[in-house]
Order: structure tokens, then C-alpha cells, then sequence
């Protein structure tokens, strides 16, 4: 990463996420994208290690930013709180640049194997949300109950995010989304009325 | 599958599983599988599309218990108590043979290669389970948070029913998961004592 290779990172996941939509993640070379960048293949491998890494490299940020954000929380916040808070901190970072993480999303939902990662990468994000909650004293099984239903409230409002682009921001969605499940919860037989069409 | 071959399929199951637990998944071929059961590599092959098929060939019905379940809870049921009907009865058939479910969980666990399969079955469940809510007239985003979120709630009742054989059975430790996270849920800051060690 010399000053020749200003931004090379950032470049070749920029070209690789251009190539994987324009001609399908299967099809596309480490030295094409490595060429469109305009940057040499041994460029490439010296930032990812393969091009699958170019669309997870932001996993272990995204992790470290949910720990970050759960230790911050104020230490009167409860549980699911905490993980609310640090739900916003992500949805935060992801809408920095909403572009990119659309058609990121795009090339991961086209291929089987790029979903299974999505996954396994989510499963992993509520392991280390509850590690976090463990860590601010949460005892097990809320702990696992918070982080497990932080991740799927992720799921659900990232795909509304996705499915609706002129919808509100993505931490929008996410805190109405923790207000709705907190709802659909709080509900007991009889009134149920506002979920049914 | 003539008379010559009594309950073939589940003799190879069982057979698979000890082979797995024993020698490990990977080292167990389907011919060892057959041949520990006492039928051929082709009554195998009958029954089972590769070995990780043995392991797997349960989704389906999960799926159509959750399913019917869901759409068979009365009609007056808030969404987030059909889903736990349909956890009930999903956890009732695991509990019907407890030590074949453990060993199942001990070979997939072993695997990360099983782990992933494991997850996208249980994606798979949460869609399906969306999908008989929103058949029930549940509107999104209802639908699909009552439905992630009780797949969440699975998820840490079947680990916690796994790593304390002595605890209740399935069905009441995923009805008490339900509402500790209806707890959690409920408690706004300042009320959060109960769990914190």
C-alpha cells in the first residue's frame, strides 16, 4: 500500500462490486477486477484473499462495532436497549454509503453460496452481541434471547431497507421495526387487530 | 422398499449416526452406512441422496409441522402465539426421541461445513413460517418479525435443552424462552435487575 496505490483498497472493492453486477460473481477474476481498478492482481491478493472476502471484509467491523457500541451503552440501559444501540450503530455506518451496500446486497442474494455466508455471518454477529451482553453483567439465557432477536429485527428491517430505497434511513427502519416487534410481544389473544389486514 | 427391508430408511439413520458419532462424518461412506444396517449401498441410495441427506431429510417435515401448526392455531391467536404453537409442536416431535436429536446435534456441531446447512434450514423454517402467518392475514412487518424472532427463540432453547440433559423437556424450556423474551422486552430502563448476575 505505497503512495503509488492511493485508496487501492477501497478501488478494487469499488471495481469488484461493479464487475460482480455487470457480468455475475461466478464469472468475475481477481485480474479483472485487479484491472479495472487499475491496480496489478498481486495488489489484489495483498488486501483480500480471495474475491468471496471482497464482499465480507466488513464482518469483523461490523462485529467489532456491535461490541463497541454494547460496551458504550449507558450502564442503566437494558438488554435489549443495549442491543438497540448498537443495531443503530451499524445501520448508521451502513447508510453512510447506500449505494454501495444495495448492490453489494444484490451480488450476495443472486448466489446460493454467498447467502449461506451472509448467514453464517449474521450468526456470528448475535454470538458476539451476546458475548457483549454477557460482558455488561446479562445473564444467560437473556443474554442469548437479546442478541438472537437483535439479529433477526437486523434481518427483517435490512430487507425492508432493501425492498423500499425511498423509505426512511436504515436506523429509522430499525428502531421502528424493535418498536413493532416490542408491540407484537406485548399483545395477547384478542388484540391482535393491528396485524391483520 | 418391499417387505425384505423393514424400516430401511430408519435403519440407515440410525446406522449413520453411530458411524458419524464413531469414525466422524467425513471418514463415513453411504456403503459403511448400508452396510452397518445390513442392506446395500443402492437401498442407500434409494433413500437418501448423499450421506449430509441423512442428517437433513427431517427439514421438510419441520417445515410442514411448523406450517400446519401455525395454520391450525385458533383464529384468534396473536401472531406471536401461533408462532408458539408451532414451536410446541415442533419441539413435541424433537422430544419424542431425544437421545437420536443429540446425536444429530453433536455430529452437525462437529462440522462447520454441517453448521451452515444447519442455519440455512433454519432461514428456511423462519421464511416458511412468515409466510403461514401472512396466509393467516398477519401483515408485514408483523409477519416476518413474529416469525425470525420465534426461530431466534428456538434457536437458544434448543441449545440450552442440549447442554442440560437433566432440564425440562423441549416444549416448556421453548415456552419459557418465550417469555423471557417477552420480559425482556417489556422492560424499559431502569427495570432491568432480573438480569443482571
Amino acid at each position: 500500500m505505497g503512495r503509488w496505490e492511493p485508496n487501492a483498497r477501497d478501488r478494487l472493492a469499488q471495481a469488484a462490486l461493479t464487475l460482480y453486477a455487470e457480468q455475475g460473481f461466478e464469472k468475475t477474476t481477481a485480474a479483472e477486477i485487479a484491472a479495472r481498478a487499475g491496480l496489478t492482481e498481486r495488489t489484489f491478493f495483498r488486501h483480500f484473499a480471495d474475491k468471496r472476502e471482497v464482499l465480507f471484509f466488513g464482518t469483523e467491523m461490523a462485529r467489532d462495532l456491535l461490541v463497541r457500541a454494547a460496551a458504550d451503552a449507558p450502564a442503566h440501559a437494558t438488554p435489549m436497549d443495549t442491543v438497540g444501540a448498537a443495531l443503530q450503530a451499524l445501520g448508521a455506518l451502513l447508510q453512510e454509503n447506500p449505494e454501495r451496500v444495495r448492490q453489494r446486497d444484490a451480488v450476495v442474494s443472486a448466489n446460493a453460496e454467498l447467502r449461506e455466508r451472509e448467514l453464517i455471518k449474521l450468526a456470528g454477529l448475535a454470538a458476539a452481541m451476546a458475548d457483549a451482553l454477557r460482558g455488561r453483567g446479562v445473564s444467560e439465557p437473556a443474554a442469548s434471547l437479546a442478541a438472537e432477536t437483535g439479529i433477526a429485527v437486523f434481518k427483517v428491517a435490512f430487507a425492508r431497507w432493501i425492498g423500499e430505497p425511498d423509505q426512511p434511513d436504515l436506523p429509522e427502519i430499525l428502531r421502528a421495526s424493535m418498536e413493532e416487534l416490542r408491540n407484537v410481544l406485548a399483545e395477547r389473544a384478542g388484540h391482535h387487530d393491528d396485524h391483520v389486514r
